[in-house]
């Protein structure tokens, strides 16, 4: 069983308001609650059904048996998970010198929580561990960013940040995806370094741009009848294998 | 004024089975609307706000004026945009002398509509101009899968086919994307050849890998402990990307 006050708590996390008052979020779905609690982050409850307790046997932590009912009055979804964490916001605090010796991501207006989420899941990949995220970047707390993270979200450190203040202090050569630029495969790319990534419909804002060492872009093939922009998840996936296969 | 048979008309076409029935749907917004109308694609009516006609000017095609909330009422989307299109669908059968000679992507049961829709718009950025999609992909005429699409449909031709059966009769080598294969970067690729994408979280079917002549995978630099897998939007772009820049 699951308490009303319970219920409601959990049922006002799916806005961002009292995620902000209250410092919680919620993961949903096996992979995503598995990876949280292999992590370091903070689980305060986890609400799962009998048959996921029993597949899983996460025995370190204390889990609420709930019937599938009580799951679909507590989920952001559209249909139920077998299983929901509540867990608390990490405060990460951004490190300059670690940031300096690694390739950082980061995202100027990024609004769409699904594209968010695939770019944590793809910086993951990539082995990309923080991103900086401008103000009005989606709330990377948002459950449709938590599910398209996949998991990644308990590995890859955000940072929600006055971007331009913060990047002239970490004196790293800084990448920008633009529609025209220097071909992805004509630039030369350091060990470490900055990839700015902007909104999806405008691209990176002009007052960002004067920070910009290098605007980069990714070939089209389709001639000049075709598509006129990618994905902002998709541009990013791709200029990310391209700086990792140059070997940095 | 739009009437009540065209609202209930335009309705039904939310659905599936009402799309397969009249072979009408629906693309919205400034974008998808202009690149359909500059296609070949038969186009059967445009309702469009008074300022959108203004801004637009599509002489070619009779746009019938309605109002913000008549819009409301007909969109498929949680906000309507200022122009819908009722749009035929095209019946396109797959030539395969033309086919043998590209790079066709072949997409095995990706579910996503979102995802189909990126992953049209970047066969077209990267110059790929079919899709083969297997029975259990998404349907292609879902308007979400339109939006994301973001006009790309009306360049990149698609067919709903029995792949097993259809590849054969290629005679193309074919790639697939797995998570255990060789790097796409130590992979030779001729210039035509298929690439097969599977479902978002149970990859290419195995009665499909029997027909697939190199097994290749997307290098991971997350370390042991890193995302399991990527987006199969994702993983697309990163491969199509690959093959291009090899010059193909």
């Amino acid at each position: 069983m699951i308490s009303k006050a319970q219920i409601a708590h959990i049922r006002s996390l799916h806005q961002k308001k009292f995620r902000k008052e209250t410092q919680f979020f919620i993961a949903e779905g096996t992979k995503s609650v598995l990876e949280l609690m292999r992590s370091d982050m903070e689980i305060e409850a986890v609400f799962a059904t009998q048959d996921w307790v029993l597949r899983n046997n996460p025995a370190a932590f204390e889990t609420q048996v709930v019937s599938e009912a009580e799951l679909s009055r507590i989920t952001s979804l559209v249909t139920a998970q077998d299983v929901l964490a509540l867990v608390r916001i990490p405060q990460y605090k951004p490190d300059i010198t670690e940031l300096q010796k690694e390739w950082v991501l980061c995202l100027d207006g990024i609004r769409d929580p699904g594209n968010l989420g695939t770019m944590i899941r793809l910086a993951d990949w990539f082995g990309i561990r923080h991103i900086l995220c401008s103000e009005d970047t989606a709330e990377v707390w948002n459950p449709k960013v938590i599910q398209a993270s996949m998991g990644s979200i308990s590995r890859v450190k955000t940072y929600e940040l006055n971007i331009e203040e913060f990047l002239p202090q970490l004196n790293s050569k800084i990448y920008g995806s633009f529609l025209e630029g220097k071909s992805i495969y004509e630039t030369p790319y350091p060990s470490s370094g900055v990839l700015v990534i902007g909104n999806e419909a405008n691209g990176i804002r002009p007052e960002l741009a004067g920070l910009i060492n290098e605007q980069i872009t990714i070939p089209s093939y389709s001639g000049t009848s075709g598509a006129e922009s990618l994905n902002a998840a998709i541009a990013t996936a791709i200029i990310c294998a391209e700086i990792r296969r140059n070997g940095n």
